[in-house]
């Protein structure tokens, strides 16, 4: 592939890692910079263990022609809480790209929705880089983008605010006009309650884009309990004047 | 343009209104859902008084053979704080544009960036929806997601929190580990100076993507002030242990 080594002097002869945001689930929602970087990469790499396993990896295949074709690595993350295994699974997971980058391939690892937001793949960026070798991110449409667009419902407006988090770990922030609680489903009910006490409108989303998609519309249609991937997106009801 | 009429019972033989979000600059950063919405529609619109002055129309033209050529329609949005001003304003853009689906057209309103994220879009698609017109909203990738992976620095990780927020009329809530804040450029040095203070570092990017893109890379470099389109990315300082 092609690239710019004017702009970046650290081992020029070696491949490029491009951390490709390939959006939440929709291929038409992939960039025209994702997809160049899919076509042009030598090698695909994506979080699973399998490419049958893996969303990431299904998204271009309807949209770019030759792309099953191509060389694709599985990368495994296995989720933990504990820092000492996590830093074990991201230097493994950079050790496996940079033989490729050493190799003078360029590579190509695919990642859900906007590798700027809670993504696995900014650790590998930072390790990969520290490392002497050069990247680069190619941002995606985020799971709340699509989800919003979906829904018509503008996610903040004017002189509002809009908090991000995720309904795992922390109390709700109702500080806001505006919230994105992504992982929602674990706690879905009691995320629903603290938003009803607190003024807040809300609706669900499941596996969006998914053929098994859910949509909760309504606060009072939010269940105890759903899937790993679901967001809720809330909004502060306005005192009508 | 072909439509799935089952979706949506209204006004069937009237055309759709496609709210396109075609990103912050770089034509790369175009959908291929944007970029067929675009090709298939009868009618360009954007927010502007000529195609010259047009951020949002400039972007797609690199990119899609023949653009130029599409009848397009400038929509004057003036800003204004005054409700009823802005609600007379969006009335008129929503009956602009209502005539040419009343003509069975398809509609593309280009807005930069994501039409979720402080677009005035969001007024005119509620308005003309109310108005029986079928709409349809297409994400686009934000000025902050752009800016993040140019500058290689994640967003939110983990059990974080980030907030959004315009820097012009509200305090900062300083009570997350990540913010972003649009429309920083007036009120740059006030910001800068509150963020030194609740610990935060910060990097502020003007005019991201164009040709007089400007980067201060650290909290420091800020200036007391800057131009309209200045958005700052801010983290919480981690005490090293």
């Amino acid at each position: 592939m092609e690239k710019d080594f004017e702009k970046n002097g650290i081992n020029e002869n070696y491949g490029c890692l491009f951390g490709v945001g390939v959006g939440p689930g929709d291929p038409e929602l992939l960039t025209l910079a994702a997809v160049h970087a899919i076509e042009n990469a030598d090698i695909i790499a994506f979080p699973g263990k399998t490419k049958e396993d893996s969303t990431a990896y299904s998204i271009p295949a309807k949209v770019i022609p030759g792309y099953t074709e191509k060389p694709a690595v599985p990368i495994e993350l296995p989720m933990t809480k504990n820092q000492d295994e996590l830093r074990t699974i991201h230097e493994k997971a950079a050790a496996q790209l940079e033989k490729y980058l050493r190799d003078e391939k360029d590579v190509a690892f695919l990642t859900l929705g906007d590798p700027s937001f809670y993504s696995t793949y900014a650790y590998i960026d930072e390790k990969v880089r520290a490392d002497g070798f050069e990247t680069e991110i190619i941002p995606g449409i985020t799971s709340f983008s699509a989800i919003a667009a979906k829904l018509q419902v503008p996610i903040v407006l004017g002189s509002e605010t809009v908090k991000i988090q995720t309904g795992l770990d922390r109390n709700l922030d109702t500080d806001t006009e505006n919230l994105i609680i992504l992982k929602a489903g674990r706690n879905a009910g009691k995320i629903r309650d603290q938003l009803k006490t607190a003024g807040f409108k809300a609706a669900m989303v499941c596996n969006a884009g998914m053929k098994d998609e859910k949509i909760y519309a309504t606060i009072d249609d939010i269940p105890e309990m759903e899937g790993y991937f679901s967001l809720m997106l809330a909004k502060k009801q306005r005192v009508e004047g």
